[in-house]
């Protein structure tokens, strides 16, 4: 928990010094300092100096990172990191020229993996996600932010809920949990949308809520899942249980979800691959955050969000992965940096800026993670190059070289 | 060198049965055999056969696979991999909206690797490929074209054919060179094109052939760089020694270099982002392979090749990195099976066949890899996955398991 990294090349703070967010010109600012020495203590960030300037005592661990560059953990504010079954046969019906919305006809989609995740065990679902979170710290992500949704029924969502909260308990990860019990209208109410609205809302909500099972709730307000009227139901009713609403907001069709979102002060809104002019300037008014998600759009071959824009715009942008079996098979979230610069036009620092601070203000954590600065978490990643940028540049492979989770060093 | 692989979940032969080539509906046929072991001797295949049918003498090495999928060695059959300096910073201008031309213009592009390359010592070259190989090898890629390309002078682009035969001898990796003067042209000929043609030509070129430094030689085909006349001298002039042409084929100009490739039988046409139909129909009707690149599609934000059409037109289509540090800054080539599904519309099928027996057939060499048959070069890899599917549908990690190059079971 006590450790000093010593001889720093590029030291990226991403420093926001009280900020929960930054916007704008600041998101190019990563507070970079060359030639530097970190030191942790009991798990948190104490302080930073020149290379070789830090006394510590003889007991204290060093660790010298010989000139490689250190950022703070990624942070993946959106994933649905638990599920079970596989879909590669979705993956290959794609490439042979069939939509998302006709393979969910057939029987694919949210459906089929809520199929293998009812059937599957408690242990089951536990392992498997322990493996991929276990993989995804490997790559640099220190905080996972993981939904439910493939249960779709009061007891598989609970018991999806129950993992996310073991997990939470157990793993090195950081985890947060939201309800997303609005993925999909199950079987069981096939023809009867708004009765599931309402089972969620009486029934679900208040057990999620007493038994603090999760931080935020999630709904996927899009055609042929939840219209603006039921979203707006379940987020208020989410609010009256203290529980925080984020969305999935513009993915397939602009219904109007990131206005409904900004209005209600979701603490974000996430996709956005389709947004309007008009929801960008709902949310550049607002307090809530825009999250990209770029590689569902290389992994659907659909549009990318409008992130350039939104920056421009003045709105806080955050990007994560969207991890889940169906839509988005990465959890990788420099392979998500790639993107955002080549397809979306950010700058590496922006997109540093996004997948670290911004990503743990659309967690609502940014006071704790998501930058190196004094008294925040010690989740911290050593990269064996030497520019931040590389990161970004050299993809399809892990440049990992350290990953400390709160002030530990972990040993994979 | 001698080894049995058993309990082989899925064993993709990729079987070609003689062809040197696959084409049309062949590319999807990948001849898996489930529950298989496979034996080899002397570094080479020998047969496969049921799970736990094949008895093997007691001192023989057995691998249990455990259920795993088994494919042949990628053959990357179109890479940069010799280069010195990185580029980073232009990787930072281009999300800033500036173009691959505009960054030439002021001093990026080729001659800003051409320069770091012509300092860096022989050793400097050698240590940084062969780190960068056996990352490629442990990314599950047995075969390597590399060009040079980045010297552009007598002296220099010797010097990087020379480091590249090093290799060839020394890396496990088995490596295949081309010469690749026609790249750019550098300082010393600007203003004089023709003078640098003719250089490559009456004086690059037979030292080339005569000292047996590369089994190929390849033009940058593009405007600005090497028109139809000067790509055709130095073709003629290849053959004339022996050698066989490739190129560097309609990438960001449409201007006809598809049709010369055809017509003068070149092994290769490559990139081909903006090839019009009747390059289509002009390598359609001839032998050459058409090599798409997809990774340089993405960094660069620019079009994908039409490689459905091509597969469509019955040309035979290879997949390739590209890895250099300019344009492509990727050696992974699951990574390139991911971008070429979900980008180009190839099923995971083509795209394996396009990344392995017909790679091989790109560098004239898939009579002895590129598939798991009687006969041929023992490159076999095991991947952690048990649907081979997986390898381009979960991307951005490495599932490589175990890499066997030439029968040996190669310890990372």
């Amino acid at each position: 928990m006590n450790l000093l990294i010593d001889n720093i090349g590029q030291l990226v703070t991403v420093a926001a010094g009280g900020r929960r967010v930054k916007t704008g010109a600041d998101m190019r600012d990563l507070g970079i300092v060359t030639d530097a020495a970190l030191l942790i203590e009991n798990g948190l960030i104490v302080r930073s100096g020149p290379a070789g300037s830090i006394a510590v005592p003889e007991e204290m661990e060093v660790m010298d990172a010989e000139g490689r560059v250190v950022l703070p953990g990624f942070v993946d504010s959106h994933t649905h990191t638990v599920f079970a079954g596989s879909r590669e046969h979705e993956f290959a019906l794609r490439a042979e020229g069939k939509s998302y919305q006709e393979i969910a006809d057939a029987g694919g989609g949210i459906l089929s993996t809520m199929r293998a995740t009812r059937e599957a065990t408690k242990k089951e679902l536990y392992r498997s996600a322990e493996r991929r979170l276990t993989a995804m710290l490997r790559h640099g992500t220190t905080t996972v932010e993981i939904k439910s949704g493939y249960g779709l029924s009061p007891e598989a969502e609970i018991r999806m809920l129950e993992v996310i909260a073991d997990l939470k308990r157990d793993h090195f990860a950081s985890v947060v949990a939201t309800f997303l019990g609005a993925h999909a209208v199950p079987p069981e109410y096939a023809g009867d949308r708004q009765g599931y609205v309402d089972r969620i809302c009486d029934y679900m909500m208040p057990y999620v809520a007493t038994k603090r099972l999760a931080t935020f709730v999630d709904v996927f307000c899009e055609q042929g899942y939840f219209d603006l009227r039921a979203t707006e139901q379940i987020i208020l009713e989410a609010k009256r249980h203290g529980l925080v609403p984020k969305l999935h907001a513009d993915q397939l069709t602009a219904m109007g979800a990131s206005e409904l979102g900004a209005r209600h002060n979701a603490v974000s809104v996430d996709h956005l691959e389709k947004t309007t002019p008009e929801g960008i300037a709902a949310l550049a008014a607002s307090q809530t955050i825009a999250t990209v998600l770029p590689g569902c759009s290389l992994f659907l071959n659909h549009p990318y969000a409008p992130a350039r824009a939104m920056i421009d715009a003045g709105i806080p942008v955050a990007i994560a992965t969207d991890f889940n079996p169906g839509s988005q098979m990465c959890f990788s979230m420099p392979m998500m940096l790639t993107l955002a610069c080549t397809q979306m036009r950010l700058t590496p620092e922006e997109a540093v800026t996004a997948a670290t601070l911004n990503g743990a203000a659309a967690l609502g954590i940014s006071a704790e993670t998501g930058s190196i600065e004094p008294g925040k978490n010690a989740d911290v990643v050593v990269y064996d190059v030497h520019d931040f940028r590389t990161i970004a540049y050299h993809y399809g492979v892990n440049h990992v070289w350290k990953v400390i989770k709160s002030g530990v060093v972990l040993d994979f």
